[in-house]
């Protein structure tokens, strides 16, 4: 019948699989733990499992052009290997030769944040323009850059880094090791952190009210949902990490002169509450001309950006 | 005989035009004043002039194959136009139709960070790498961006922007109206207005007596000469400046994972004072793979970069 595209979304906890038309309609899924516990062998056990079911499914007479997929790094998307994820407890694995020796149909390989800006360019909220950088605003800050249309990775594949640029000299300690990073300051870790901390010092705040004082549980969905409901101390733990996005932004902005920011992951849910603020703040934080000509705006694609970005690594 | 490419730097106080073979080998120059005070006419008349002059001695057998001008901007290569330049007291000068006319050659016209760039990428430290940031720490900073050999200008030519990225929240007011850019706390006018200022304060730093007691003439040079004396002010201002280079550099390395950081500009005179603490620092300012790559190198070029960026602008 037709020609199709497979996609594999690898993450630390579940592999979710598709089949797409080069339109990015998904026609077959697959979602299946990783079972990275188990160890590399079974992780890689399960990404074929998952390959194979859609295959199947997809039956016989389609013809698959390509595999992509989109993984935790680092890794070398021109080599192939995820170096080594934490996430996944991988070491130096050749995933994309052990896929092709698999299935006999080509590979790519690129890591989820720079897959993630793909899919959104491509199939969401970049629409084709010509310059367009990816920001994930989640458990970390990832970033995927588009230059001319094309995936930005720099010399070895590590370009995007938007997380760890510093935004605070000597601010809080990132997971990275160094201090003041954008991540460390506005992820949603960051904005739960601040949540705990401010519950710990005894102030009124609903934050403590919500996780029935159990501290520990306040995260960043709870902040959210205290700065939604009027708490004074959750707004001011938002709007900071609003302000230290919009430096983060607003530089990019001044250094790429890009058409559109587009900002996925967690945070982004908070939505007009976080873009209409932001979208001030870089007026005055970039460049004029540049800051007048970006757009920012919201991550289109949901559950299915991991997917639908592998797709865009083989779609031609 | 052969065939030349001409470049024109055009500067608010002076014009440089040169005339090149494909690598880079300046055969004729002509150097003269812009004359910008005395109005828009007389200072295309000198830029015409100038080419004229360079025409001439290049000798009528010779065939010209191009063109090329690095303008203060705002501009827009696109079109060839001037938008408004406070250097040059120009407003909206179509710049490129008006040589065309002249001379009947092909012109190419773009701002001079992002010439700059092209002539060390393509004839200086750059050795034509796949990815490189030229940064002039200068009077301001600005930057050109070289993304897989090509200039990368953004979407309305407005990227490279990296002296207006803020380090600092809040920190110096710079001349773009915004605070705490990179160019307001490490370009030469950043470094000498911090001599200025510690001058001031009475107490007993060598930087005063090298200007004679007349504060107002300690700038960046002074600065550098009493650092290089072993003046503890002076000394600290440097260092500095270099810290906050380092933020704004390490971000980049961050985001662009380039092979290369190429810095020119007057303050790049500072030479090793400058390069090995900036070299440590970035070790640590950057994501570790993409700091551990990148190298961090002088410009080498000299007072012929403007002409050989301009003539980058038209070798094919």
């Amino acid at each position: 019948m037709g020609s199709y595209y497979i996609g594999v979304d690898l993450g630390g906890t579940k592999i979710a699989t598709g089949a797409a038309d080069a339109t990015g309609r998904i026609l077959v899924r697959d979602l299946r733990p990783t079972e990275a516990e188990k160890g590399t062998d079974a992780s890689i056990a399960n990404i074929k499992a998952s390959i194979r079911q859609v295959l199947k499914e997809l039956g016989g007479d389609s013809q698959v052009r390509g595999i992509g997929i989109g993984s935790p790094g680092p890794l070398s998307a021109e080599e192939g290997i995820v170096y080594s994820s934490p996430n996944l407890g991988w070491n130096h694995v050749p995933i994309r030769r052990i896929l092709e020796d698999e299935f006999g149909i080509g590979v790519k390989l690129e890591n989820d944040a720079n897959v993630a800006g793909l899919a959104e360019w491509r199939f969401g909220a970049g629409e084709q323009c010509r310059n367009m950088i990816y920001i994930t605003v989640s458990t970390g800050i990832g970033g995927g850059i588009i230059v001319d249309g094309q995936l930005f990775a720099g010399s070895l594949g590590f370009a995007g880094e938007v997380g760890h640029m510093t935004v605070v000299e000597n601010g809080p300690l990132c997971g990275c090791g160094r201090r003041g990073c954008l991540e460390a300051l506005a992820s949603g870790t960051a904005i739960g952190r601040k949540g705990r901390e401010i519950a710990r010092l005894g102030v009124p705040t609903s934050m403590r009210d919500l996780v029935d004082g159990d501290i520990d549980r306040i995260d960043s969905v709870v902040v959210a949902k205290a700065d939604a409901a009027g708490d004074p101390w959750a707004r001011e733990i938002v709007d900071e990490a609003i302000r230290y996005l919009s430096i983060g932004l607003g530089n990019l902005v001044s250094v790429f002169n890009p058409d559109r920011i587009v900002i996925g992951g967690g945070v982004s849910n908070i939505g007009d509450r976080l873009f209409e603020p932001l979208k001030r703040m870089i007026l005055t934080r970039a460049i004029r001309e540049s800051a007048a000509h970006v757009q920012i705006l919201r991550a289109k694609l949901g559950g299915d950006i991991g997917i639908l970005g592998a797709i865009c690594l083989v779609v031609e």
